[in-house]
């Protein structure tokens, strides 16, 4: 494997790419070459590289550690020294190892570089400048100011920026669904190398990334971990103890390999064994944190604090200066892969296994993202039969998967949620991830990545596990579908651990989501139809119990809508509810209408967006009388939607709010509904109530 | 090591608690002691119990099983196989390992069982039995039941749980808690006992909490494994590959026993060695689920499955029928441990490798819930002077620090928390959880377990990495402090990833918890100290900024209260705020004062429980007019809060509500601020909007 390293031989005086010379502080390129440090490393590097390579190498790596300085004194804010510790990891990697077309960063044969320490940001734009993405204006002007998309922590505001990170653990188990994608459904060479810091192995979601890296068997992805052992407030738990590293990364099914990460050519070395590899790899690589710059360099204290500009300047100039580099990294291979499979090859039980056997060619395959199946047959349901609507889940995914690009993933519960439908019929595009929910969402995010459109489903309690995924998800602006069965103490006798009952306010409060509880499977299936092209975080809430089909197949189900049940232009109050307590309002309403009271029911299956125009509608008609019914806890769900949606009504409004104020215990059902005040007797007294104010 | 076991003989005819014979199903003893499997297991159990012994333990495990199924079968609903494989295994640990007085579960000499693996509950329940703790009655006829304590997964209403489990992978890092304060604080020689499943190895904090575990040297902690290889849908990831989780937990730092998980002499010599260890041991079972039950025995389908009454019957009878055993397990030891301190220390960074040398015997230690410390001296502020509430927390639980309950914890940021001042003034109290903020919680839980007062801290927004064990502590009602600093854009340049942005929503919505956010450094201090002695989940949300001063010292901040920082009795709107848009607000309505307008400022510190009264007092001096402002997503926060407040109010309320409604980027405080729309400007438009209406 040759790759080819172009550093730009005008670089030195600034004109390569027509850039400014350099600002102040540069020194120009005395003292460059600086001698290496012998550490000790588990194995000897094969020396490959030329000399002239080296050195061009070292040049890069410099001119990386003099804009990472450059930018974040300039900003007064950021983290330089977790920048210089790698810097040599990424000179090697963007060179001779990173196939990525920085003029396409759309192209689908590119590399993906995830950094998952996205605190190092000043490296990875340092990088940017480097390949020519950006320019060096750019970089030392805008780094962490307003309107800029240099921000503090990557965000996918930058095109060569897959996902935000910033959350410490969550670039690696991106990195894995972004793989996954590579090796079973594009399957196209392209390589996931994902930058890791030490400090954030402590994070339970590394060993579950590592753990699916290894069970499905990922040759496509390299984690490097830049083990300069100090942390924010001081060294990390394992410091540098890579033996301790490696036996965990073996443990869990990956290839480890132990360098200097100063040591060019046993990074390069490292680096070609791991794309080489047939499983996934991790390359321990032992740095000193702010390498490069004495005043700092190897000492507690200097966790994302900015090199005052005296410091700088000195340490520019120690670097060799300013300098103007261009890289070329190698070009994107557009062929399959001529390797075999994996040959870590997950158990009979894993689906996935082998690539299907009936897929295209990957390089002729068409992008994920123009999906080439029929239309999809969406299930049909008759009025009045009980179905639970997980299953009309499970039967709309399915259906969905007629189209190439829906993926479907699971936490081990795809019987109870109903996804096993799916994995029945396309067990090549679905994907257990067993008991790791964070793990789950990751996956999910990394495949959409890769144009895909991914639902992931596990019970609603389950789904707060993975919550700062979700919220990280809605800040990488991602397009996934999040599916929560078993929602409220309508589950019964499981108990309240079971029962999710906080995942309305959990899952409105993520940036850009969709919340949608549908209450009959004729609504659920329209609603996962829509799910599938939606941008965002989108989550379902699902029921566990079989309640009856209350619609007609024809009916339109669009997201920001709601469904009027009963209603008339004399209507003396409104029941307002979504999912299970749906059902609960309209026998409510049958009651109250023997009474001779007139009720709305109206069905709010779109918790997020909110159809205002038929709450305003209702607040006109019934004189402000309004009963909101949810099967959640009272803080930040259904009823808080409604509220923050009329909050600056002029017309008076009454909303009753009933909701689970107190812990639930286990029960049947309709006990625990009773017990809670949303059953259908507490919401008859509701609306009697709201009626004699 | 000598314990004893006492099993009633008079158990058989059922008189032995004066209990009720046994139930339709009771078969006799007929075809105990069947012939246990010879299987693989790494390392020859010594045979040291006697045969009679064996007999006994066999007998007690029959009986586990026989219960296990009756009450789940009675209930139509439960987990008769996942108790079925660790029903050996428990019945040596009550009976020879776990020093209980089950007559007294408040004792602080008692060993821990935790049942991680909380669906097998009708496991649980049966060993209440046997001990006594509850009667058969009570078993067979109330599981599962509506108003029963036996509820599908356990929870603290029972006197001998400890914490609520049924959420996979939170059972064993709360343990880690409790270990912790054994062997750091209690210093006694209580052990903790986690009983976990296989699948739940698949959560990433399963290996956070044996990290820790390792770390810490936690000799006082033993994780047992049924690995029965099945899970929910199919068989778990790593099936019956006992090397591969061998390894693992080696490479976590903790000693791995692998046994099979029906030889009760091997489980008896494990469980041995597990209290002798001089680290924390994972005793790795290797067992059949189903185990006894031949129509189910390890066989998949069959998770969470009651037994069919026929198959039930024939199942009990097999096994010798309906048994009234009682067991008294080994008495609780009140001497502190004979063998010196763990081997495996942490290093020198993490605080408390040795026990505190000023500390008094443990046996004589007044217990954990009953501090004798001098009260504290709370800090002190200027008014006027700009303080950060971060350095208020950290200097209020400095000032805590003297009441030796208070221990504290962050997940390695402590120097932006703040929760560096209390580890310094009391290294021994203080626990470095590193970046792991699922063990972050899960270590609060356990502490408090032990009647300790956890301060648990981290950035806002990465208390949504453990929003799962939250909600857990909730169901727990776990009595502890959680503290979020760098909440909002306000934290300006470091982006979206780190401004916690949700956490208001998510943290309302968890059952039974308190949401507080100062706005100075005098209020925080006040908060903090009354977050030591509150019930249930107590939460602390802290802004990044240095912020004048707005009260004195001798104010009171009850929870539930507010403040009226401006007021009139003719004031034309109300501006409300929490935190940092307090001062937005004080500032806005000095800009409107200018202008002839009388904005009163409403400083809403409490959160949750909320000041229904100063608002309802706010709607009628204002005719309605309310500005709600905060640095928090739209959806749950805040602005929900006062909403839902006054849901059912007569007077017409119009709110308008301000919050950060796009996703943000880089920037300075004001930039991010004014940008949201939630700064001085964008809150006096507001005002001047809402008289004009």
């Amino acid at each position: 494997m040759a790759f080819l390293t172009t550093v730009c031989a005008e670089a030195v005086s600034g004109s390569c790419l027509g850039r400014e010379p350099g600002r102040p502080g540069d020194g120009g390129l005395a003292e460059k070459g600086r001698s290496l440090e012998a550490m000790p490393v588990t194995m000897e590097a094969e020396r490959t590289l030329h000399q002239k390579e080296m050195t061009q190498l070292g040049e890069l790596a410099a001119q990386l550690r003099v804009d990472a300085i450059r930018c974040s004194t300039r900003a007064g804010s950021g983290h330089p020294t977790s920048s210089l510790s790698a810097a040599d990891l990424l000179a090697v990697l963007i060179s001779r190892h990173l196939r990525y077309d920085w003029t396409d960063p759309r192209s689908r044969f590119n590399d993906h570089l995830i950094f998952s320490k996205g605190h190092a940001s000043p490296l990875l734009y340092a990088v940017f400048k480097a390949v020519g993405a950006i320019t060096d204006q750019e970089l030392v002007d805008t780094y962490r100011q307003f309107g800029s998309r240099l921000q503090g922590h990557p965000t996918p505001a930058l095109p060569w920026v897959d996902i935000a990170t910033g959350s410490l653990g969550q670039g690696l188990p991106v990195g894995v669904g972004i793989a996954l994608a590579g090796r079973y459904l594009d399957q196209l060479p392209f390589h996931v190398w994902a930058v890791c810091g030490d400090s954030e192995t402590a994070e339970g979601s590394i060993w579950e990334a590592l753990d699916k890296a290894g069970h499905y068997g990922l040759h496509n992805l390299t984690a490097i971990v830049d083990v300069n052992r100090f942390g924010q407030r001081g060294p990390t738990e394992l410091e540098w103890d890579l033996d301790t590293y490696r036996r965990r990364v073996e443990a869990f099914g990956c290839q480890a390999i132990v360098i200097d990460g100063h040591d060019l050519a046993a990074i390069d070395e490292a680096l070609g064994r791991a794309r080489q590899a047939t499983g996934p790899t991790v390359v321990l690589a032992r740095t000193l944190k702010g390498k490069g710059v004495p005043e700092v360099e190897n000492q507690p204290g200097w966790h994302g604090k900015p090199l005052k500009p005296e410091v700088a300047e000195r340490a520019i100039n120690a670097l060799g200066g300013v300098r103007q580099i261009h890289v070329t990294s190698p070009r994107p291979e557009a062929a399959p892969p001529a390797k075999a499979p994996a040959a870590q090859a997950p158990t009979a039980e894993a689906p996935p296994t082998e690539a299907p056997p009936a897929a295209a060619p990957a390089a002729e395959a068409p992008p994920a993202e123009a999906p080439t199946g029929k239309p999809p047959t969406m299930p049909r349901y008759d009025k009045g039969a009980k179905v639970a609507t997980r299953n009309a889940y499970g039967e709309a995914l399915r259906a969905l998967g007629s189209r190439p690009d829906v993926v479907a993933l699971d936490g081990e519960v795809s019987d109870s949620t109903r996804a096993d439908k799916f994995s029945e019929a396309y067990p090549d595009r679905f994907f257990e991830m067993f008991i790791s929910e964070q793990q789950l969402v990751a996956a999910a995010v990394g495949l959409q990545v890769r144009g895909y459109r991914p639902f992931a489903a596990t019970f609603a309690a389950f789904c707060s596990r993975a919550y700062d995924f979700i919220r990280m998800a809605g800040i990488s602006q991602a397009n996934i579908a999040l599916c929560g069965s078993h929602a409220g103490v309508e589950i019964g006798a499981d108990g309240p651990s079971q029962m999710g009952l906080e995942d309305l306010a959990a899952m409105r409060a993520v940036q850009g989501s969709t919340v949608l509880y549908p209450s009959d499977a004729v609504s659920c299936a329209a609603l996962v139809s829509q799910m599938v092209d939606r941008k965002g975080v989108n989550y379902l809430r699902m029921t566990r119990g079989k309640y009856p089909v209350l619609y007609d197949n024809e009916d339109s189900f669009p997201v920001g809508g709601s469904k009027v049940l009963r209603g008339a232009e004399d209507d003396h109050v409104a029941l307002i509810g979504a999912g299970v307590t749906v059902h609960n309002c309209l026998a409510a309403a049958d009651e109250l209408a023997r009474e001779g009271v007139k009720a709305r029911v109206i069905d709010l299956y779109s918790v997020k967006p909110l159809d205002r125009e038929r709450l305003l509608d209702a607040v006109r008609v019934t004189e402000g009388r309004l009963v909101v019914v949810e099967d959640h806890y009272p803080e930040g769900g259904l009823g808080s939607a409604v509220l923050e949606s009329l909050a600056d009504l002029a017309e008076p409004v009454r909303v009753t709010h009933l909701a689970v104020r107190g812990l639930p215990t286990s029960g049947t059902s309709t006990e625990l509904m009773d017990q809670a005040g949303i059953g259908v007797r507490a919401i008859a007294s509701a609306a009697r109530a709201a009626l004699t104010r």
